[in-house]
């Protein structure tokens, strides 16, 4: 492990962060608020300390990166940058720990949404355009990580993060991960860009317009209002959000090819298709579970049901209605959306869309092979079979991912937490979507949790978007060996 | 398909189940109760329609059952014996509807032990000895389901069923699966013969110390008293039991290697130290959380938390406490108790103690695989390599009954019911345990499920029971093809 070039790296991030802070900071003095001063201070101690640590530990020459390197840079980077988001929240001075301006910063650079504050609106325009900033910032990440690096540790020592890489590796963009990066990057930021100008068409100013987008994009589901997108109360917002919540929930490669002139790429693709059907299949029965008992006319039943299955499927968390006040049956099934997740090379989370399909193939194959034991039967997803070690890797995630959901839940239980908080809470961070149930629901926030509960999501949070197996690796005593 | 074979079996089942209502008439007769008309009646009708189906569909000659015929006996057989075992419940006055006659009759053979019964001390002495009585039976069926038929369906086809062969192929006790079976069998009868003795020198009758022994030894868990166990509110018979449920949790190739004066067996089977070691930790764990807050001695706290634990792991389902008012942590871990199940060999439910094991084991090897990509690294149980395919057929096995346990909660909530006895009816029924959490508690019963919940929570039973393959195979239209 080489960690002067480990650390030279995270210095990068860490100046590039601080000098993002720019863009807050701007609209601080627009609005003449009181976020300059924590801003101003902020960005000097974030700028020094990439910087530092930049110059400390000088680049090595290093022509190949390792398994282990890869991994504690993203675990590692991705944590730094959380301590140093947080430093806004902290020195402005709607944040009274720590701890909660941490929470709140990695709920953003994570894109979770799973927010610490009680009274958003109240917070000064200048931190709150920050926190939405994190999170597209945070997006920018994934993009990286999911379409780059992970399929680039992959290659480089052989079958490293292959369940990354959206179905048998990915149709390669461009040869060069810097190229391919740079294009995902374009198309996420034209689309946030078109997103602004729609919500601004439809009447929303710059300000709010940007912080909406910059959290609908990386599946985030921060927003500057205490009712969310209720605030608006809008269905021109509802349509235009929904739209480009799958957007975000939709492998990002598929836009690209989309705008290269094959508009068939969405359906061509069998992950987008499962992904897009799956959401037609739960809002038509959510819309009827609510039609009737919350809502009078189906028009509002699907309205309020659409938007709800897809801000949980996609992982956004935006709420345009309290569905704690839904049917049960629609409480548990969003519970379980929660599990499913977004498409894999999206910027959402959860267990990802190509995962759960890869999973129920394989389950009726294990059925169809007791029928017919001698057959010979490979998975295949887009027509073309599922290496072994791919398979193998899918449902060693999926088991962990199960299993930390449940030893995680136990932890938060043992703080004195009631039964379906626990639960959802765990699922809603493991899963980065944002809101969960009964303490943590739509309508309320992750104040009231306990300190170390707090801590216990914090790790949630980060080994659900770090694809858990980056983190969880840091655990085996076997990594640090030799 | 031979259907004539496979009815020509399953009239032989239900014909000796006919003959074996001759115990609980023996004590209907004992205690001149209300029992011995419908039990006359039952004994006829189930007498007589084995017999027909038995002379309608003559013997053909078969030298190899396939595995798709095993699977028909297995699930057709286990249904009908839940069939024609509710007559004596539904022509007794104690069950108003054929269904909930039937709920209580699979509970029985299944041995799970969720009960319809809102008063079960008022229902006649024959009856509850059914009731008791057929749980141990389906304990009987287990053993030589699990032991015998299943892997022999296994060998005579390749590589069926190989997950429910403990570990690599279970030592050898003989060759012949007649044999094999009726060894069991007899180990069975003895460990239950000597629970009767037990029991009987702590005070209790031989009606009730019948009654509960038939109801340990196949962790069945229905109890003569309305209040289960706590009724007899004894540290002396809270012992016994607890150590004859742990004795049914245990593979029984290894109490009859016990027997043989092997006195190390259990120590050396991996995974009965995995078993016993498991509890151990969630005792102390339960104790400590029910300690101060529940009981106010630790030695209370001990033998509560205890006897809880070991009924749920084990999949017995006896309470000596309503541990719905205890701590939700330990709420939680009962709950999730519910998934881990026994060993693979006992007559217990869950997933099984090994699939756990397997699964751990196979989690640990993917972040292995991760650090050192160019490894070659074996699961090994008990010191010998596990074939792929078993690993294999291990994970699609738990991946159907999480996914199987998540659709069906959300049926059960489709109708009304509340969220945390939706996830706990199911998670106590695919496991065969018997009580849950909320409506279906301890302290309660399966009577306020609706009508349509009543024929999910059979499906769920029939499921867990059959080691979800077998049940669900029959859904599969390939199963049905040629």
């Amino acid at each position: 492990m080489r960690w002067r070039f480990i650390l030279n790296i995270v210095g990068i991030l860490i100046l590039f962060l601080g000098i993002s802070m720019i863009f807050p900071l701007f609209f601080g003095f627009y609005y003449k608020d009181q976020s300059v001063i924590p801003l101003l201070k902020s960005m000097g101690i974030t700028i020094a300390a990439g910087f530092l640590l930049n110059r400390c530990f000088r680049k090595q020459r290093v022509d190949l990166i390792s398994h282990r390197e890869g991994m504690a840079i993203v675990a590692i980077g991705w944590t730094a940058v959380g301590l140093f988001g947080a430093l806004p929240f902290y020195l402005g001075a709607e944040f009274s720990t720590f701890l909660d301006a941490f929470f709140e910063s990695v709920s953003g650079f994570t894109t979770t949404g799973s927010s610490i504050l009680t009274n958003i609106e109240a917070v000064s325009k200048g931190i709150l355009f920050w926190r939405s900033f994190i999170q597209w910032l945070g997006g920018m990440g994934i993009i990286v990580l999911s379409v780059a690096i992970l399929p680039f540790l992959g290659v480089g020592g052989m079958q490293l993060y292959k369940a990354e890489v959206p179905s048998p590796v990915p149709d390669k963009l461009k040869p060069r991960i810097r190229d391919t990066a740079m294009i995902l990057w374009k198309v996420y930021a034209l689309i946030s860009l078109a997103e602004v100008i729609l919500l601004m068409i439809g009447g929303m100013d710059l300000y709010n317009a940007l912080c909406h987008s910059f959290t609908t994009m990386p599946t985030g589901g921060f927003s500057t209002k205490n009712a969310s997108i209720a605030h608006f109360d809008s269905v021109y917002f509802d349509t235009v959000i929904i739209f480009f919540m799958l957007m975000a929930g939709i492998n990002f490669s598929l836009h690209y090819q989309f705008l290269r002139g094959k508009p068939l790429a969405f359906w061509r693709d069998s992950e987008c298709r499962f992904f897009l059907g799956a959401i037609l299949v739960l809002i038509v029965i959510v819309t009827f579970n609510i039609y009737g008992t919350v809502y009078e006319t189906i028009g509002s039943a699907l309205r309020f049901g659409a938007f709800q299955v897809v801000s949980i499927v996609t992982t956004t968390g935006y709420a345009t209605a309290d569905y704690e006040l839904w049917p049960v049956m629609s409480q548990l099934i969003l519970l379980l959306c929660m599990f499913l997740g977004a498409s894999a090379g999206s910027t959402g989370g959860g267990m990802k869309c190509l995962r759960v399909m890869l999973y129920l193939k394989y389950c009726y194959k294990e059925l169809f092979l007791l029928i017919h034991p001698r057959a010979v039967k490979y998975i295949k997803i887009g027509g073309k079979p599922v290496p072994e070690d791919v398979v193998r890797s899918v449902l060693g995630f999926m088991g962990l991912y199960i299993g930390l959901f449940a030893f995680s839940s136990v932890l938060i239980a043992s703080m004195g937490v009631d039964f379906i908080t626990s639960i959802a809470a765990v699922a809603a961070t493991i899963g980065n979507i944002g809101p969960g149930l009964g303490m943590v629901g739509p309508g309320d926030n992750y104040a009231q949790i306990p300190y170390l509960g707090k801590w216990v999501l914090i790790w949630c949070m980060l080994l659900g978007r770090l694809e858990i197996y980056t983190v969880i690796i840091l655990l085996v005593p076997e990594f640090w060996r030799k």
